[in-house]
């Protein structure tokens, strides 16, 4: 090593020791004739004392040093408290410069405001400032514990292909072109799903991987194209023990990464009932204005609005006093949802009750109304009516949008908790169904035999761990039997032709007798994020890319040349055989 | 879990209980009314006791079973006591068979060979072998034992992209369109080299990745589209830093796995001294057999092949007994690797010597031949004259097929070797000049500054791990100051603008007081095989391609629709700005 110790190492015990650091230029301060500069490294930072003499007024800022000299105490007075080094300094004797720095695009140090841009444009300076460095280690950290979770559970670590056939899982795939193979393409792959459910044929009963997925979806807040999941899959288990060992994982990152002690097992919720009360399949607990169903409170009304299949309400605290501006710009926040606007009714102070959409209801419906919904003077109500599903989407997003507006979320709790019981099926909108989770998830032992007389029903053998509004992990105990996946691939209008071109290797596997299995996979990128405390998943990736895919940094993706396209065989017809 | 017990826990001291196990039909014996059948799962395998009237005839091989039943003591005479369960079978009250069998395209127990073909298409029943599950298992402890090791030493693990831009490392790229940038395309890494890098100038000091790479290489044995590699990188160090962390991680992968104490620190040997001896810069010390250098020998021959930069020899012990078609073997074998022929002298049990080119040289050459090279009356004394490298690369291929005909390795050693300072550059065969390792590799402290003057003769700051004959890591201290980069660069032939174009964001990155850094990376496959004791990396790899990339299970790779063309903007031209 070029240095003796480093930096941030340093205590009142290295009195007196010659010591050699090497690190980077963070602050400099002149005080006539004597130069003091703090010198990082990835340890921390010590000070270190120049006299003028020494040709310290070469050093600028995140230059590469390394200095020779010997650690004293501070002189009294001049210690800093904050520092674990801040009761010492170092007298340099020589300095070295390792190599020098061009100005900079953005400090280094300090909270200086910088434009994402910037940020991952010069992602290696990014990574310097504290919070980022910071970021990067409680990934790192968090990525050492699950491993050793992991391994203490007894899971063998496999590494599945990333180059691969395509597979059915809603998103498009990512193809690269077969040089050897011209006109074919591999597919990168959207999870080890299927090679996971191999496994599980195969014997390894606890199979477990840190897997780079890939997804090629339209432009979304906070996606990458990449990104990474904890991988699981076990064999002769049912739904308690995959859950066990996901809250085994969680408890133990967040008692040694955020320092908070998880209560297990966690509250389970099934997905109807979160749907109705929070209008989501991944409810953020942190908070209250739970939705109310309003459907036959309204079952005689006359505003035509309200004669629905569903009709729930909201209440926003506080939210009568709103400016006509921002009422309107409730009505532009659901349009943008998709929705036509969203009805509203203001409790003024006095008890009475405002806003277009009183005028439209009974002397009736107005009196209890307020009770009902749980509205106090001052509070508006938002409604949505329609059908059910759409409806309660709606809301559950204004109960978010009210929380984050009326500052109702607690950000330093955390809210755990696992939905389960999710229907099997959703319709397609064509007449038809598709999978809720994917069509290898298994129904409910109770639906097992007749999910496909009852698909607006059924519910599936899956579960999802939700934390703060957010899903961190989904999975599923799966299909093991031919003829249960076939009743399956029925419901949802999957020819045997279709299924057989599709994944008929895993169809052929499960030929061999499989064992019953099933599995989860978790959120990495997302874990990592709430751990580190980011604010998205791009404060935990070293080198993100931004919305549309593109990488500041490295200028990818780049148009190729005629010569490569040639060589990858782009072009190439794939052989007939 | 569907089980209480596993198979291969149960012990003596189980008797008496009741357990239920689930796993695999095994092996089935009919003895007269009572059925005995090996249950295999994850954990091994244990005998269970059907009377007849339990139905067990309707088990058959691989069928996926729960049994319920009472752990009893075999009857006297009747252990086995190669098995851990071997006292103890399990008396079967209930079967219930979770999963039928279909008849398997190969067996599963017993050691039978099986085509490798036949091997990847039902890998999921080759993986139930118990050989082929014990590599896999191998492999995972490896993966968490690294995992540890890394941690303790302090590195950062840190997630690199693979979808990035195109690096300049010697093999082909695998290219990705990208959808949202028609026209533009991502390649997968061949390596993380440039972010590892980058990371150092992030100043996070130590980083670690089980790295997924991708190389398009042409056909060869034991290649795979997609590897995996440890990826280490360090700041502020020098040669002895990397290594000293590489056998650590060696040291111990090879005490827990393969209860070897590998002796630190590892022997080195430079370059030139492998080549010179063992005509290899990966060579296996586990046998003799070294290279002679006789061009000081034949300086004054007439024998037209001998006039030459370069003659060398190796000795085949016995070789001189070789039969007539076996010696033109050796020419067929030579010229497969782009030789013109091996030449050779037999050394009869009467000491003189026979074969073609001892016709063509002096009494005076022959009489000494046999001494100067160490042959005994018997052997065979193999020639190769012309250019230094390519004959010394031809006698090193000679030794090691000698070496396997004759049986001369002893496989249960492990020959463990730092090959050091290699040369920077090695001519390209027009003109100019290429980088041995990558063009980011640095000079030598010694040749720190004036390696652009004697290419030819400049050495490397780096350093390769051998095992056995294969390399299993290299790796490098990295040039971090901008004008040496700049003068490797020159010596290379690339010109400002390519090197902008191809890693420009390196150089810029460099501008900000990088650090001094170097780091390695290891061959994970290779490294896991050797552990497993396999013979191909394929033996280690959960789901192999073959050697043109084909997936025998998936299927992969595969034509894409014209939809599939169309969306993922394969024809797309780039946008122009």
């Amino acid at each position: 090593m070029i240095r003796t110790h480093t930096a941030g190492s340093l205590r009142e015990e290295h009195a007196g020791q010659k010591v050699t650091l090497a690190g980077w230029v963070a602050r400099r301060r002149d005080h006539g004739g004597v130069v003091f500069i703090d010198l990082r490294d990835a340890s921390g930072s010590a000070q270190v004392v120049f006299r003028e003499e020494d040709h310290a007024h070469d050093l600028r800022a995140e230059y590469c040093v390394k200095v020779v000299g010997e650690v004293r105490l501070r002189p009294e007075g001049n210690e800093n408290p904050e520092l674990p080094t801040g009761k010492i300094e170092v007298v340099a004797d020589t300095v070295e410069v390792l190599s020098e720095s061009a100005p900079l695009p953005f400090p280094i140090e300090g909270n200086v405001g910088v434009s994402e841009e910037a940020r991952l444009k010069y992602r290696y300076l990014d990574v310097r400032r504290q919070q980022v460095a910071h970021a990067m280690r409680v990934r790192s950290k968090a990525t050492y514990l699950a491993n050793e979770v992991m391994n203490e559970l007894g899971f063998v670590y496999v590494e599945t292909p990333t180059l691969t056939r395509s597979t059915p899982e809603g998103a498009r795939d990512f193809l690269v072109p077969v040089r050897l193979q011209p006109g074919n393409w591999y597919a990168l792959p959207q999870s080890p799903q299927l090679f996971k459910q191999l496994l599980q044929v195969a014997g390894l009963e606890r199979y477990y991987q840190l897997a780079k997925c890939y997804r090629d979806e339209d432009l979304r807040a906070d996606r990458q194209p990449e990104f990474t999941q904890i991988d699981v899959e076990m064999s002769f288990v049912d739904q308690e023990d995959v859950i066990q060992v996901g809250e085994t994982l969680i408890a133990r990152l967040w008692r040694e990464l955020a320092g908070y002690e998880v209560p297990t097992p966690l509250p389970r919720m099934t997905y109807a009932e979160a749907m109705a009360r929070y209008g989501s399949d991944k409810p953020d607990l942190r908070f209250g204005q739970e939705l109310v169903e309003m459907t036959s409170y309204f079952a005689g009304t006359t505003f035509r609005v309200f004669q629905a299949d569903y009709v729930g309400a909201v209440v926003m605290p506080g939210g009568a006093s709103q400016t006509r501006k921002e009422l309107d710009g409730w009505q532009e926040w659901a349009r943008s949802r998709g929705a036509k606007g969203l009805a509203y009714v203001l409790v003024q102070e006095d008890g009475t009750l405002g806003g277009p959409v009183a005028k439209n209801l009974s002397e009736e419906e107005l009196s209890g109304l307020a009770a009902k919904v749980g509205a106090a003077p001052g509070d508006a109500i938002f409604f949505a009516a329609g059908a059910r599903n759409a409806a309660r989407d709606l809301l559950g997003a204004a109960r978010l949008e009210i929380g984050r507006r009326c500052g109702l979320i607690d950000e330093s709790q955390w809210s755990f908790l696992w939905v389960v019981d999710a229907p099997m099926f959703e319709e397609d909108g064509e007449g038809g169904w598709t999978a809720v989770h994917h069509p290898f998830t298994g129904p409910k032992p109770e639906w097992a035999d007749n999910f496909q007389d009852h698909p607006a029903e059924a519910l599936a053998y899956a579960y999802d761990m939700v934390c703060n509004g957010m899903e961190i992990g989904g999975g599923s105990i799966r299909i093991h039997r031919a003829e249960m996946q076939q009743r399956v691939f029925d419901v949802l209008g999957i020819s045997k032709e279709e299924a057989e071109s599709k994944f008929g290797f895993l169809l052929e596997a499960f030929k061999y007798g499989p064992p019953p299995h099933g599995g989860i996979a978790y959120g990495w990128d997302r874990i990592c994020m709430l751990l580190a405390g980011g604010e998205s998943i791009r404060d935990v990736i070293a080198f993100p890319k931004t919305a549309s895919g593109f990488d500041p940094l490295t200028g990818a993706p780049t148009p190729i040349t005629a010569g490569q396209r040639k060589e990858a065989g782009v072009d190439a017809a794939p052989r007939k055989d």
